[in-house]
């Protein structure tokens, strides 16, 4: 999604240009593109694919909603399953128009996860909650906090339910590097992204996420936090960023590398 | 600042008209019409001022600028005693350029408290720290949660230091209901005030409050969370608005007052 301007192939190129061996995907391009034919094309590559992006969207409470979602979330298992990951991030879903109970909301995404859980787990896919920041609660996530995110992973085995781990959605709570020990010692860190903060935040609050190195997140202490919990897996860099996307995406490819090296390992 | 196009003798006026007998001030337009002149205005008018907003910006690192807020601060102070209020509204500042450390931001914070709590006791003035949004987390405020804030006010005795509740602020987190019995048990809730959530969120995020019952916030449930910790005082409404402050001061002030009865206590 950091270059989505890019197409699948000229992703590829990208990655293998720069000596990247694995990438996280979103649902739309792969879609777009044919999972079938993704899936070749990565494999083609040597491309490992960490995580698709994603599923959820779990809150709704008319049945006929309800049923289409989770329709929907099976969808996307096969499709995870068919890249080659064992990873599929979940978005919650906000509030239903008129709804004001957040609790009662996250109930429906764990009954879902009841249904979804054991079907992800029987093809080789582990669900990974993401909590997102608390300004998307009522129209996006309503799991705002990685304690909700693991209070709600806990329930079901490991295998088939953990969290995802952004640092945009996590950076402001000083809880979160206890919930991140946490979910390391029961094998729930399922992906670890990166974004950094940075203001003014865009109208809508969805595309400003910061390059790696420009905003106010501790990207080194968070990734110790994750190595400190005992993970070991990809590290994601997802940056939703308007004046990304309007520039040639082979160079902000080559630029987010250079920035990881930089501002997390370096 | 719901109100914020309305002098102050037309809010005066205005709350005369609708039977409101207190109101919330802000510091500049006190300052800029006179702190004694506002004093006598309030007094005439039979008005009792709930709160004065706002201290704070207690984060700097750098001496001159630390020194420089604490004298603003206990300004601050003396205009709330002279206003006859007993409540100072404190916004803890946010992070300065290039820190990436909240918590030593907000240790920074208590540092300066302990030389403002003790001189606004002895002026009969509280300090009632606010916890904002996590969204304004790295350039208004670095204290997040009614859990920080009350850590923070703990340090102090309770008639120096307590906490501001605002639904806009605390509404998304799920610990904040036992919060407020926390700080209603030590007397600590020197404040509440009601906005309401709406999406989208404007570019800046600082004027998309939302009128009483537009938006996701369970206000009633609020209410009572804070009436069963206790808290007697006054209920605020604080709508940063651009499409409110557009219209009619009057009539907002009016709409306003009905939406209270018809969402919050009706």
């Amino acid at each position: 999604m950091t270059v989505r301007q890019l197409s699948l192939p000229e992703l590829a190129a990208g990655c293998a240009r720069l000596g990247i061996r694995q990438v996280g995907l979103w649902r739309e391009p792969v879609r777009a593109y044919g999972v079938a034919e993704t899936s070749a094309l990565v494999r083609d590559a040597g491309l490992r694919v960490t995580t698709l992006c994603r599923g959820g969207f779990l809150t709704a409470v008319d049945a006929d909603a309800r049923a289409a979602a989770l329709a929907d979330n099976r969808r996307a298992v096969d499709e995870a399953a068919a890249l080659g990951t064992d990873t599929l991030v979940l978005v919650s879903g906000g509030l239903p128009a008129g709804a004001k109970d957040l609790g009662a909301a996250r109930e429906r995404v764990a009954d879902a996860l009841t249904e979804l859980a054991p079907y992800a787990g029987d093809h080789g896919v582990r669900v990974a909650v993401e909590p997102l920041h608390p300004m998307y609660a009522s129209d996006r996530c309503v799991v705002s906090t990685l304690t909700q995110a693991l209070d709600l992973a806990e329930r079901f085995p490991a295998h088939q339910v953990g969290v995802a781990v952004d640092t945009y959605h996590v950076w402001w709570d000083d809880r979160a590097p206890a919930e991140i020990a946490r979910a390391g010692a029961s094998g729930r860190i399922h992906t670890f992204q990166l974004a950094d903060w940075t203001t003014p935040l865009p109208e809508g609050v969805l595309t400003g996420r910061g390059r790696l190195g420009d905003g106010a997140i501790d990207l080194r202490a968070w990734t110790s936090h994750v190595a400190a919990a005992g993970y070991t897996g990809p590290i994601e860099v997802e940056l939703f960023n308007e004046d990304l996307w309007a520039r040639d995406g082979q160079e902000v490819l080559t630029e987010t590398a250079e920035r990881f090296l930089q501002h997390v390992v370096g």
